[in-house]
């Protein structure tokens, strides 16, 4: 695309909005040239800030609104009172081909809900799904869904399935990413109804995915598969438990460096090399979850991150509009999704 | 009791059996004077081993049997064809009150089939559940169900509540454990029906446990609740992500001390430090699941465990035999559960 790609930014959302998501488009100015930002919310906080970021100000339009969604706001709340609240209108801008994705560290549910009624999601899918990606021992991986669906059936998966190999093809470059089920064993005969079906559509879909069959909760920071499909109730407790474990690792690790004069005296030498580990395990790193399956981009800031995890959200949307990952999902389901997957569904019936 | 807690060995399960189970025999001897032990499985290896523990000789019993179930076999395979496994016989030592647990660390599926033919299940559970305990950044947790029951009503995960609570009281010594049932948020309407549901039940059960509300996955290590409720799928998934995520942090740490000459020197000087905290994270020291809800105590240790892991995970098992864990159970849900409960239930429907 020759015009320039623009990034829609929901500026108060977030617990340190809106400070944080200019200073992160700030960064991400840096590192993106050529992208443009849309930004609404409360212009009296937001043009004091601007004032210093010169070279943001030039490619940013700044829209006001009083109105911003709170994290206590529900999504259904959110969705009919929140109308003119900078989440609301930074989405808008996206339904209105005004900008090409939008980024948000505020309430996740709300966001999802908005998302959903005024973007609709891309033909051949049904329900929208949260993804991020993990580091692993092999590099990274993408997981789906974090949240988005707490119950899903076969259908839901596959698409899923689908949705995370062209994420992996598209955003981090794989040529054939391989797919996995998250299920309690390997063994065919594993699991419930819905994965056992979901197996079969992902075996015999014709996608340009290799199935790799089913994978288990290890297999996510092993780097197994380069996409692991859940439905949005495991994923969400699969992702906490990750978020938990490497804090209490971390605590860990604190103070077994703080229990010894000589450890103390050792963390002085080796902290240029646990600063490295801390940033493969820092969570601002992967920063940015996708929504993936809507009529555009819509990636979740964490809400607690700092300008540079923000500006690493705001990355993923601008790798997301640049590499087409939408076009493609059009493209290939156009070509292989309906029909194929309604073969395996006949044949597993 | 006065007369000596007798535990069956199931000496051929495990990927360096019969010697870690004997090792760890040996170990846990040490630790719990008065235990005796049954040992089944192959006298031919078994003689050999036993002759240089000469104190583990005097209080252990050898069953010679051939037979073993492997890693491989499917558990109504092991049921139908392995009527005189090492496995089998142990467990029937429990049910016929030779025993009052027993140990194995074979294969987790044939291991719980077995147990629920030969044991049944205690009054008022309707089917057993697979726990273990796990270290938090405040002290520890017991987790369950960990993948025994791949689908679980309200029922299943009250029953699982309760199980937990006597468990955390009666082996963790906790006077009031806090019980969570995991979910992917704190608020009332979050999750699926049967969670929702079972809320109310541990709610309104009038049981002896402080049920805390819903938790999510970063709840567990932090330590938020000292009992999380889960169903064996999600259950699963979480303990091997816990796993993968310890391991996948081990190798960036391990990596980082590699990195520079400073870091590798660094090494030397906090080695004791970090021996500490590996003891801390080691999986050896949380070793052993124990299944609750049957008429018999049955621990599973880690199939690739050494004679340490294979000693804590006896030590479980005379840890919720001299407890009286089973008795708890019968005696509460004699009292409290089955009326409560069904007071509960017909309240909330």
């Amino acid at each position: 695309m020759s015009e320039p790609l623009s990034i829609a930014l929901d500026a108060m959302g977030g617990d340190n909005a809106p400070e944080i998501v200019l200073k992160g488009a700030n960064i991400a100015r840096r590192r993106f040239p050529g992208v443009r930002f849309i930004i609404y919310g409360d212009e009296a906080q937001i043009a004091p800030l601007l004032e210093r970021m010169t070279k943001l100000r030039e490619i940013a339009t700044v829209h006001h609104t009083d109105e911003a969604v709170t994290n206590e706001t529900k999504p259904s709340v959110a969705l009919r009172r929140g109308r003119n609240s900078s989440m609301q209108l930074a989405i808008n801008a996206v339904r209105a081909g005004e900008a090409r994705g939008v980024v948000s560290a505020g309430n996740t549910g709300a966001l999802m809900a908005m998302a959903k009624v005024a973007l609709k999601t891309l033909p051949g899918i049904d329900r929208p799904a949260i993804a991020a990606v993990f580091p692993t021992l092999r590099g990274e991986c993408v997981m789906l869904d974090l949240g988005a669906n707490v119950e899903c059936d076969a259908d839901n998966l596959f698409q899923f399935g689908v949705m995370g190999g062209i994420f992996a093809r598209t955003v981090l470059g794989l040529l054939k990413p391989s797919v996995g089920l998250l299920n309690v064993g390997s063994e065919e005969m594993k699991g419930n109804d819905a994965v056992r079906l979901a197996a079969t559509y992902l075996r015999d879909s014709g996608m340009p995915v290799q199935y790799h069959g089913f994978v288990e909760g290890d297999d996510i920071a092993k780097g197994t598969v380069d996409v692991i499909v859940t439905d949005g109730f495991t994923g969400n407790v699969a992702l906490k438990t990750i978020e938990g474990t490497i804090r209490l690792y971390t605590d860990f690790l604190r103070k077994a460096f703080k229990s010894s004069l000589a450890s103390r005296l050792s963390f002085l030498l080796a902290r240029r090399s646990l600063n490295k580990l801390r940033a493969r395990v820092d969570p601002r790193r992967y920063n940015g979850a996708m929504f993936l399956g809507l009529n555009g981009i819509v990636v979740k800031s964490h809400g607690g991150t700092d300008a540079f995890g923000f500006a690493n959200a705001i990355g993923v949307a601008v790798d997301m509009s640049a590499n087409g990952f939408n076009d493609q999902i059009i493209k290939e389901l156009a070509v292989h999704g309906p029909t194929d997957a309604s073969t395996a569904r006949a044949a597993a019936s």
